[in-house]
């Protein structure tokens, strides 16, 4: 019987499968050779260690087996289940082994020193065998079926917003379009312009930005639900911050306020964490030991703490009132900085913070206007070390105040129709947000660069793989 | 506080809420003014049916309610919950009632009548207020959670593969140009060509049709793990079985074959079929009785039925004996038909059957060539009506065969460098299959035109909302 190594090692000492016979399947890791043994790590991704593989030199395919037992070389091995000499391990004293592909060690560029993230990147392919990689693979895995089940247990429908769409949620940002014109010979109109009746949606089509616009649709017609999918922004950005391709979770609720959703964002981030407290504690303390120090105690300390919650113009008035020399000195109305949001919840508050109320001009149409007259309904979860992590709002629910407002943000009427009858037909009050998986994902795991928390990044001048 | 219908509703006879004061949101279905009462049946989309509420016209603001009480109308309504006169169904007695959107009679769109669904489709930002789209989307929602519990609850990894990319799967089929480049004055070289140096990814760039060759990098690393997202196919195939945009489930498992593939696509099936049985019933039911007799009794009989499995050299043999009149006279080498499929399916097993090793011309380059030199370990999973519904393989894992396949299909070595290295480096037996998940929906709703089972359907010259 194949057990996976998780399997093996979760039960400590007092193991299942302690003093039992098991087949494990995976890939050598490193081999040390002894005297009448050789010790092999095998490890099958299940967890972050390996299982420690005792090979007998009297095993009686030895001296075939020893020039192809190499790093990289994927194996199968059957043995009992011991207790290492240290006590702490179980290992296997293995009474066959077999070597199911081979793997060169002059050639195989995973070498057992460490390789930079960069080389990493170019090596997409192999890069999820590394013990880094490996375990962003896992809390990515374990982020996104915590997400489910927090939406689930709530009752909240999945939905599947479109990928390719006519109309462009903020009316904002640079898009990618898609096409099946042959664009070395594009046909032309009689006026000389591109005969887009040719094309597959007979009009020209891009890569959303957003599925905010199609969830609200579903939230006015089953109350609760969420989007979990790609989305693209064309922008140059090549940061350590931003992906061309990255995925998004948008919740939307019927009936909500923003207190509504101050609530849900709170309970939804303490929940993934715990979630990853709880069932990714082995890769936590790899995170915590080798890539941020600290990050483990971060998480700990959100989820048992109440979040901030602060007006945009009571943040301006701690920031004016701070004495620290900011960069951009902040001013009502302006859009708040990165050193803003982080000496807000680093220094200030010390503690995650939402902040509401932003003025209407840096905010898009769609954010619920308060009566003030000046401010939207919006809010942004800034946490420590990554600043924004969350932004969302409610939602204009009045037909008369979006219509002016797509008027004058210059936005035409007529693509937003049906976003516009939502507000003529049972109107709601709905709020919602948008969660940057793969921010969240940096967040949780402390990883520098964005490019190394998705499996195959895409940034200007690279979507190899 | 607000509950939703469903929690209402759930409890049958013994329900926690009888007798009790709640609060429900939602939207207006019908209206029926008697006497002294007037009836409203308010839904949330928790569930297929809605609340009757009893509006008792001495209520203080009748007079002003009552030509607002229209069907797709937004209302709160707070009230006990009590048996109605039939003892079958809760409803409310409404002590308050408030209008929170109107919805104008004479234009709403959506009427008492029955509407096609062809209609529907022009609105598609209401349709989901419907009972039939209404119950897709649950319908939907529980088969991509229940997909996720299935894959998660045996270890297997979710993994998000890239969309855009520059390698295609199978070297087959019309591909989405995805491009930044200005198409109304693209940017040239010296030779007159397209200079794709100017676009985001300085090479030409595609929506991907499958996620399997990446797949295949993280189970080569971590063993089973599983896709689920969107896929694209720019055929210009105007049928009630295509979109342009769909998503897939497609797992992968290392140290796997074909018998590993087809014990765990038997499990998966099962698995999702009986989550929604379990889950869906009132969908179901409504299914069923209004949408495809006969669904429920597919769904339950498929469950408790082993899957026949035959080689499709068998599956031949069957078809050349059966003495049907076939379209297409099949011969060993051609690829099975719709109407092959259905015969061996609906009337020679008469269950679910799964054809394995198929000619190795009619395949893909990447399936498993069969010892016999003529076959691949390719399995197609054939249920009644829809036909396929599941397509596998084994893959090919060993490097020099690979190769040879790729130059005989005319695939350029170059772009698959990283697909071949996977069998350069520890190279693995590794299995595994592709879902098409509005496939699915279609099978287990019944429904008959795919683009009523995804929220916003994409296809030759459709890309609203």
């Amino acid at each position: 019987m194949r057990v996976k190594v998780k399997q093996i090692k979760s039960g400590g000492e007092k193991n299942a499968f302690l003093g039992k016979e098991v087949t494990v399947k995976g890939w050598i890791r490193t081999v040390r050779n002894q005297k009448t043994f050789s010790f092999v790590e095998l490890n099958d991704g299940s967890s972050l260690t390996s299982l420690q593989i005792v090979v007998d030199q009297k095993l009686p395919n030895y001296a075939e087996l020893i020039s192809d037992l190499n790093t990289g070389a994927s194996i199968a091995a059957t043995g009992k289940i011991v207790e290492g000499v240290d006590k702490k391990q179980l290992e296997m004293h293995a009474d066959s082994l077999e070597i199911i592909g081979k793997c060169d060690p002059e050639t195989y560029p995973l070498q057992k020193k460490r390789h930079s993230f960069e080389f990493l990147r170019t090596i997409a392919h192999l890069r999820p065998r590394t013990n880094t990689l490996g375990a962003v693979a896992r809390i990515r895995n374990a982020l996104a079926y915590a997400t489910h089940q927090f939406f689930q247990d709530r009752g909240f429908l999945y939905v599947h917003t479109p990928i390719i769409t006519t109309s462009d949620c903020e009316g904002a940002g640079q898009l990618f379009q898609v096409t099946t014109l042959n664009v070395d010979n594009l046909p032309k109109t009689k006026e000389g312009k591109i005969d887009y009746s040719k094309d597959f949606f007979q009009k020209p089509a891009y890569l959303t930005v957003s599925g905010q616009l199609e969830g609200e649709i579903y939230a006015s017609a089953v109350s609760d639900i969420y989007t979990f999918g790609p989305t693209f922004r064309a922008e140059n950005s090549n940061t350590a911050r931003h992906l061309a391709e990255f995925w998004m979770i948008e919740p939307e609720m019927a009936f909500a306020d923003i207190n509504d959703n101050m609530d849900n964002v709170e309970a939804y981030l303490k929940f993934v964490f715990q979630y990853v407290l709880d069932n990714c504690r082995e890769d936590m303390l790899f995170f915590n030991k080798y890539i941020s120090p600290g990050v483990l105690d971060t998480l700990q300390k959100i989820v048992g703490t109440p979040f901030e919650r602060a007006s945009y113009t009571y943040a301006v008035r701690i920031l004016e009132k701070s004495g620290e020399n900011f960069q951009f000195p902040i001013k009502w109305g302006m859009d708040l900085q990165s050193e803003h949001e982080r000496y807000l919840v680093e220094k200030f508050f010390d503690k995650p913070v939402i902040i509401t109320d932003y003025p209407k001009d840096i905010k898009a149409f769609y954010m619920k206007e308060n009566n003030d007259g000046k401010t939207v309904a919006a809010m942004d979860v800034l946490v420590p070390k990554v600043g924004e992590l969350v932004g969302g709002s409610q939602r204009e629910d009045r037909l008369d105040i979006l219509e002016e407002k797509l008027e004058r943000q210059g936005l035409p009427k007529d693509n937003y129709w049906w976003y516009l009858e939502l507000r003529k037909y049972g109107s709601i009050p709905h709020a919602g947000y948008g969660v940057g998986f793969e921010r969240l994902i940096r967040f949780v795991t402390g990883m520098e660069n964005i490019r190394d928390v998705i499996p195959f990044p895409r940034y200007p001048g690279s979507a190899e793989f």
